[in-house]
This record gives C-alpha cells, structure tokens and sequence, in this order.
C-alpha cells in the first residue's frame, strides 16, 4: 500500500493504466471518491492518452486520505490508495470572505490577499523562450493573479498560432480541422506546466474558458463540446491550488451563446470542481447578474471605477474590476491611459473596496504587447503597483465603507482602527476628518505616484490635516491610543 | 414726438411718472404693446419707486417701433410713442440654432457663440472694490458667460450680506424681516448696471433666478411672492441683450418647490419674456427634464462629461455642462481638480458636441473664491481656455458627431471640411482616419495644456498619424482639396 505526504491545498496526482482505445476520451468513464475523516471529495478523473488516466485532486482537510474509483473499463474500476496530508506550506486557495462588512478576497487559511492582477490572454501560446521571460518579469513584478486564456486568441496584435491546441486537429487547406472528440494532452500539460510556475510565485492564475476572438471554431463549437471541454479542464485543473474559474471574457460578445448556455456552464463548473474554485465572468457592455448564486464575486470591465461600492452593495461579493483600460499607447482607447491615470485607477478602486487590474499596451516593433503576449514591462506603473500593493498589505482585514457625507463613499474604515482615503487626481490642499471619540490617530499623508508616505501628526477630535495640494495622494489614519 | 435710435439688440428705457402711492409695487399695473411693421411684441413695465415708471425692452427689428401703454393708473395709460431701431451694433443674444445636426448655441445674427464659461456666483454682492476687480479679471479672460445668483447667497467661503437686497427690510432682532409687497430698486439698478458692464465685454449674464444656499428666507418665500419676483424681474432685466434664465442653482434641493411650481415658473417667464431669453436649471443630483417644451438648453452638473453625445440626442438641445467641478483644492470634492483636469473636462465636453463651464476654488486666507465671489484668479486654466476658445471659435458652425465605430461618438464632423478629435487623459502614439474619398486632409496635432498646433502633414484615404504618447492632445483635420 502507497504512502506519500502531500501538503494541505497542494496537488495529489495519481495515474493509471488502462485503455488506449480510440474512443477513450469519450467513452471511458473515470471518477473517484476520495474521503478523509467525515470530508468526501467527488473527483472526475481524466484520459491523458496512450492508456493513461488521471486523478487530479487539492486536499483540503490534513490526515489520511483514501481514495477509491468508479469506471466502466474494468481494470480502472475499484481502485483504492490512500495518501497524507500534511500541514499547509502556502496559504492555500483564494477565496470569498463574508466578514457582515464589505465582501473581500482572502486565502483559504484567513490571511489577507490584497489582489493585484495584470492580464496577458496567451503568455502560454508564445513559446518556451518568451514565456520564460514572460515568468521572470512576473517572478519581479507585483502581481499576484493573472488573466489568462486557455483557448488562443485572434485579435489586434496577436496573430500568432500556438504550438499546440487543445484539441487534435489544426490548419488544413479547408481551413482550420479539429477533432472534438478527443484532446490533445500535450496542450493541457504545457497549460498544467504553466499554472504549477505560477502557483510557485504566489500567482493566481484567472483561467478564462471562453472567449470571442476566435479564427479556429472554439467560440463557436457545438453544444456538447463546450461541455466536455469544460469537464476536461476541471478534472485537469481544478487540482491546482491557484485555478480562477473565468467563463469568459467578454461574455456578451459571443453572440451564438445564450443567457442559458452561460448559467449552464457556471454549474457544470460548480458542480465538478471539488475545491469550488473562485467563478465569475467578464463583460464587454452589460453585466452577467453576478447575484446569481453560482457566481463568487464579480469580473467587471468599467473604467467607471467609482461605481465600486455601488456593486459591493448591489451583489455583495468581491469586486474585482479586470479590465478598466490599459497603461499604454495603442491606438485603441481602452488601451493608450497613461502609467498615472493606470495607477490613479488601481488606487481608486482599492481605496473604495475593490480589486483593480492592470495591464499595458505600449506600440511595439515586434508586436509584443504585454497585455496579450506577455514578454517584459515598458510601463511605468509597475513599481507604483508595488507601492500599492505593499500599503494594501499593510491594512487590516475587514474594512467597511468610511463615508465624509452620508451620501458618498470616500474611503475605507478598518474597524476605527485605521482610516484610508485616496483622492486620486483631486488636490484638497486640507481636509477635515471628525475622528471617533476618546481616540488619537497619527495621520500619514501617501503620494501614490511618486511612492512616499509622510508623517503629519497625532490628532483628536478634528484632524484638520494640511495637504500638499497634487494630485494621486492621500491620508491614513491609524489609532495610536 | 419724441425720436430716439436705438441699435438692433440694444436696451430702450422709457421712463414714465405716476403714483407713488405705498402699493404701487402691486396695484398699478402698467404694460406696453410694442409694434414695428407686423412684429408685436408686449412688455410690462416696472415700478422704480419715487413715483418712477419704467418700460424696457429690446428691439429685435430695424424701423419705427411704436408703443402704447395699458395701465390702471390713468396717467400711465395710453401714453405712446416711438423710436427709430437702427442697425446692430453687436451680435445679438444667444439662441438656440437648430440645422438638423447637433442642437448648438449662436448669436441671434447667426454668428458663432462659442460658450465658455464661468462661475461667480454673487460677484454683484461683494461691494464696488472687488466687482471692478472681477470685471478687469473678466476683460482680460477668456469667458464669454457667467454664471451669477440674483438672491445673495450663504454657503462655505461665502458668509457677507450684500449692500443692498432685492426686497426692502434686513436684519432685525429676530432675525431677518422683508416687505415681500415691495422690492429695492437700488438693488435692482446695481444688478443692472452689472449686467450691462458684461454685455458690453460681450459676456453673457447667466442669472440664476433661485438657489437653496439661504439665510436670508429668499428660498422660501410665499409663491405668490416668487410670482412677483419672476415677473418683476423680467420687466426690468428681459431687455438686455446678455441676459439668460437659469431657474435654479441646484433646483433639486430647493425642498419647498414642487416640479410643477419648476414648470410654472418656466411657463411665466416665457410667457413675460418678449425677448425669448435663453431658459434652463441646474441640478444637483437628478435632472430636470430637459425634454420639457419650454427648456431651451441643458444646464447640468456633472463629471461625467462624456454622456454629452447621449445627452445630445436625448434632448436635441444644446448641452452646456456649467458644472463639472472646480479647479482648486478646497477640500470639498466638488472643488479640487486640477487645472489640467478643468481644462481637459472642457476640451472633452467641446470635443464631444457641448459647452463645459470654468469654476475656481482655491483656498485663500481671505476666504475670496472667484466661484462664489468673483476678484482675480489664481489657478492655471484661464491661458489654457483662451486657446480652447480660439479652437473653437476657427471651427466652421454645424458639427455632426464624427465616430471611429458606431457605438462610440470620438469628435465632430464639420460636413468633411473639418473633423476634430481630443484624446483627453489617453495618450495614443498613432490613430488611424479613414478619410472620405477622394478628398485631401491636413492634418495638424494640437496640445491643449501646452497650447501648440503642429502641423502633421496632407493625407488621403486612410491617414496614419503618430502622436506623441502624451496626453491632452488631438487632432484636426482640414480639407485642402
């Protein structure tokens, strides 16, 4: 009997052999319980080709689990082993925190994850070298989510066809040829390779299932096929520790999907993923109803940042606002905002409860734009990210809204223990806060651009606080006594 | 017979002597009919005090213009006669011009009236030292309208009780008392004299006929006392050329006033006004109805400068946004923007088919904000304004939206001969014009901060143009051939 020790939210793999026949992928059915104590796990195995078979799952509970299969392929069938899990060596998963204050992302284990993510749709489609530059400008950035496509993508800048596709098939003189009645291993491992490099960086990867940029029939595939790629990917990724569930982005472009077909994949995904992964979908105009219950929090593109609390207060789940323009110079206007306006953004949104995120867009000779390709950063947003990053870290958990009027939401109160607002491009050359009684705050005056925080005294009662009257700064606020 | 000239659109003043009885103000009613050829039009007169008479209207025809006078006081009743209306010296008031592509504002003579405003809101109150400095400021600015209050008004920055008020009474004991059956005309003169002063500087006088910001009881007088002040108010101010009817400041918070005291206000002055002044309000939070027959233009508050284009077609009226906050650093988030922030709001609105007003609050130890009363200006747009309203005013009249994509207005479209886009805050390095066929473009990149035109050279077809990835810069293009 097997023994081996996996840390707690890390992956268990474990192959088998069976089958290789041709129909494998569709006619072997492979599934798994795996329990541990009075946790039970429902687990979709998978077909990886050449008579092997998968399955993929994340402990989430320490001790000894066991495991035991179901199939119609007999030598599959009645499997058992067992494995430890052992103490947690990372925060584990990111999930959804209802504190009965503002709706807010934290790690599984309850510490905070002050979320900053960048987009690159298909870093995994530009191949070894670019994609390790793409790791390493990650690995020094930062970001610590990343939206990313699992089907190539075909738009402005990015024409290039990946090595491998998810599916057999490819370019034939009729056009593009697949096979949807298999997969093609080799494209999920190099994906499977990817997410793991990710998951070593702290990086949750945003997986983003559909999409409509699309010259090769994915966005448009028949109805069981969308199902089956949907089964596929969880059983093959649900078992990593950082996978996001992004349905699509831009949803509301795909026009041969209907409100249905979307709900419908949102509980296939829910009721397949045994981590319960975080789910949510991303927009071009409208919004999906992030109220329905299968979705976690919400995948906004806006630049009407200041619109944050209102969606707070309307889907009460975390606001994560994707796509709000990016730092760049492409013609294009959701893609040519300066680094400050990119940074003044990112700020807006976390100082009003929410999650916004970056991306860059610069012109280039080779047509590597960051945002679609990845390769390096030629932005000057990056270190003011980590500024950002570094004051969102250093908050409390838990704030709720701090409001100057009863009718506007102007910053964050941390449990009266800190305060923080940001004033974005407005300058107030003083401002006037009515501090909680019997209290004393040491006020700090930060200028998000150029990265400084200043002392600028104890207060009670009033804090009439001098200002320096430029734009992108602010005050925190912090109980001394 | 007397025989006097008069220009097209200037003021005729008629003085008459009657009763100076103690109810004049409300007994003696006293009208005129004037006639040129077929052009008709009905004034009422107004009472001076001191047995003073006055009928006061504007001539819009060249030739004899006779009058003839209705009163219940027989010495005021029947009096007739006539001056000669010459040629204009100036322009005329503003109108609205409709041409079947955007509703836009111009001079009664057809000539371009290219709005750029400003706000002072109780200039007229702060005593002849400073309204001769506001006027100087005025002369050398680059504003062609002013926004101003009738009624003093009492709000931050802003707590001295003018010389005089439109009523006789002030303060006593308990409080301020008013003799709402009578006004002072020493207020009404001054206000008069000042309105002349900026029709002669070719300003527009934007008078704001009721505010919420009170101490005085003016914001909630009996209605049959607002009827008289409407009315008295037309009588004596509808004959200048530069008036316009702004019913409120921030009509919305004015608790005591219904929507429909809102229309019925609107209908008495249209129907006293023979002029046909310009008539709209201003909001705080929602609008108005724009859509109302008798709203000649939007007046709005708001940031959100790019709803222009939906406003415009919403309303088919000329959208002026008087409001859009404040370049200064009050701390007050409606007055701290940045000059850059002030003028790109402008540009933007202009550039999106709208006029966008100026407003100045910076913090002064000696609490004199130009918004509210008016002296010099201290921040950095005027200069900038100045150049915004040479732009405008080079541009041929009757711009249609100009659109890169359908969804989206990006500028105008000045019948081919011109196209004007404005990027704002966004930074592209090159845009992409289709240009129409067979015709020839110069193309000339302007910057709106640091006031530059460059000349980017003659394309046809599509016109690739590199910019320079900075922001606050657009593009004109120019028909050559």
């Amino acid at each position: 009997m097997e023994q081996r020790t996996i840390a707690k939210w890390e992956t268990f793999t474990k192959w088998f052999s069976g089958s290789d026949r041709e129909d494998a992928y569709q006619s072997v059915e492979f599934t798994a319980e795996f329990t541990c104590r009075n946790r039970r796990m429902w687990v979709r195995g998978f077909y990886d080709g050449e008579g092997r078979y998968g399955l993929r799952m994340m402990p989430d509970s320490e001790g000894t689990w066991r495991y035991e299969t179901t199939s119609n392929a007999p030598e599959l069938n009645g499997q058992t082993g067992t494995f430890e899990c052992g103490p947690a060596a990372a925060h584990g998963p990111v999930v959804v925190e209802k504190t009965g204050r503002l709706a807010r992302l934290a790690y599984a284990d309850g510490a905070d994850y002050s979320c900053v993510g960048t987009t690159c749709y298909c870093w995994t489609h530009q191949g070894e070298e670019m994609e390790n530059q793409t790791l390493e400008t990650l690995k020094n950035g930062p970001f610590n989510k990343i939206r990313m496509c699992i089907f190539p993508k075909h738009y402005l800048y990015n024409a290039n066809d990946p090595a491998h596709f998810p599916f057999p098939g490819g370019k034939t003189e009729g056009g593009y040829q697949w096979d949807f009645s298999k997969f093609d291993p080799e494209y999920w491992r190099h994906l499977e390779k990817r997410i793991g490099q990710l998951g070593e960086m702290g990086i949750e990867a945003d997986l983003i299932l559909f999409h409509p940029y699309d010259r090769w029939g994915f966005a448009d595939m028949p109805r069981e096929t969308d199902l089956a790629y949907l089964r596929y990917a969880v059983a093959r990724l649900a078992g990593f520790r950082n996978v996001w569930w992004s349905f699509a982005n831009e949803y509301d472009l795909m026009r041969n999907k209907t409100m249905l077909d979307w709900d419908d994949n949102f509980r296939l995904v829910a009721e397949e993923d045994p981590a319960g992964h975080l789910r949510s979908i991303h927009n071009c105009n409208g919004f999906y109803d992030y109220g329905k219950p299968w979705v976690t929090h919400c995948s906004i593109q806006s630049s009407d940042i200041e619109k944050t609390p209102r969606w707070l207060e309307e889907y009460e789940k975390p606001v994560v606002i994707d796509e709000c323009c990016y730092e760049g110079n492409i013609p294009d206007s959701w893609g040519n905002i300066p680094a400050q306006e990119m940074v003044n953004r990112m700020w807006t949104g976390f100082a009003l409860g929410g999650y916004v995120g970056h991306g860059e867009t610069y012109l280039s000779p080779d047509q590597v734009l960051w945002w679609s390709k990845g390769g390096v950063l030629h932005g000057q947003a990056s270190q003011r990210i980590q500024f950002l990053r570094k004051i969102m870290e250093s908050m409390p958990q838990h704030p709720a809204f701090a409001r100057e009027y009863p009718w506007r939401v102007d910053g964050l109160d941390y449990g009266q223990r800190k305060f923080l607002y940001y004033f974005g491009v407005r300058q107030p050359g003083e401002k006037h806060y009515q501090l909680p009684e019997g209290a004393k705050y040491r006020a700090e005056i930060f200028d998000a651009w150029n990265m400084t925080v200043e002392d600028a005294g104890v207060y009670t009662g009033t804090a009439d606080i001098a200002l320096p009257t430029r734009p992108y700064c602010g005050v925190i606020l912090t109980r001394v006594e």
